[in-house]
């Protein structure tokens, strides 16, 4: 068989990708081989060789494209300053769509390899630490809207506590996906959100409006 | 070589064990391995053999582990009714110690391998459903004795947000745990916890207390 021309081997390539997200959609990173790669492509492992001469290879590729595939994901405006900004940053997290669920399901596998390898475990750090710093500056801002409780909350470590919110919402959907629909994690985050404003008990849903009286102080 | 006498056996068996825990703690799932446990024991794969036969033999002694490990775990004190006694369950997850870290890092290492097999999904759905279900008779307290800011709270919805909220901190400071010592992840519970009382901005620190005018309304 003659060698692919230069736009085959580019929609070959392509094939391949879309292969390995497909095997990490259904098995994750413990169940990414070239067997399985093959069979989702109809493919032989001796042409997956050419792109995956080893594991490493394979398991290197699955992790750009895993963050390729996020940074490229399609993104929510960022409507307003302070904790509409912030929900915005963390409904482009949770798994609302198929897509946002594969998406999920794969970096959650990623953990495992990533917390037994030294280098990806600090970048792992690295992702954890920008997602904070992603958040942080619309927190300072709902800081000074008079959008928090507490005028003097640390915005970087409530940043954190957003993250974690979000994340382990992530994990608890993806297991049980009937507990947890749409309209479910979309109302666990707006309470959530609503819990950092001002207002407490009922007021708590209207808490966009600026700070109730004494509640800056301290 | 004779067989083992009984008390040997036994003696034999906590050491496997031993060794299938500390790979898990070191390389998780992804690095679990006859290979691997033999080289933590200083034994063969062959005496191996005879405990796990198969690689799934392997893995299910791994997750029969970990449940035990985590059942059998020292836990605090359930202090008073309510608040106080959800921050106590909460403290019992987060890794604030060497053995809870290592015991988080196989469970968080174990969502891969669960993810990808419809009955290993359901079980880990189902224990994310009785840690909510631990937790929520002590938010429907926290309610009754006026420790959260709105007395109609959906408490399972509550307990779904305290396990979410745990469960990604822990997962960020496996991460990095230089930047979630012991004294910032209690701070981050607690400043959660408030959250979820009566009070807002500087009295949040003092929310136990029962609810301010007007806050229980609605």
């Amino acid at each position: 068989m003659p060698p692919p021309a230069p736009g085959d081997r580019e929609a070959r390539r392509k094939d391949v990708s879309e292969a390995v997200w497909a095997v990490l959609a259904d098995k994750g990173f413990g169940g990414l081989t070239l067997r399985a790669v093959a069979a989702a492509m109809n493919g032989s492992t001796g042409m997956l060789m050419h792109y995956f001469p080893t594991k490493r290879a394979l398991i290197a590729h699955a992790l750009d494209l895993l963050e390729v595939r996020t940074a490229e994901r399609p993104r929510r405006a960022r409507p307003a300053e302070g904790l509409p900004s912030v929900r915005a940053i963390l409904l482009d997290i949770l798994p609302l769509t198929p897509d946002d669920t594969a998406r999920n399901r794969i970096w959650v596998s990623s953990w495992d390899l990533a917390l037994a390898d030294e280098g990806l475990a600090g970048e792992q750090a690295g992702r954890y630490a920008r997602l904070r710093g992603m958040v942080r500056p619309h927190l300072e801002a709902a800081g000074r809207l008079h959008q928090l409780g507490d005028a003097n909350a640390d915005a970087e470590q409530l940043a954190a506590a957003a993250v974690a919110f979000t994340h382990g919402l992530v994990v608890q959907a993806l297991f049980d996906p009937d507990r947890f629909p749409v309209d479910v994690q979309t109302a666990m985050l707006d309470d959530f959100l609503a819990s950092l404003g001002p207002g407490a008990g009922a007021d708590r849903h209207l808490s966009r409006r600026p700070g109730l009286p004494g509640s800056a102080a301290g």
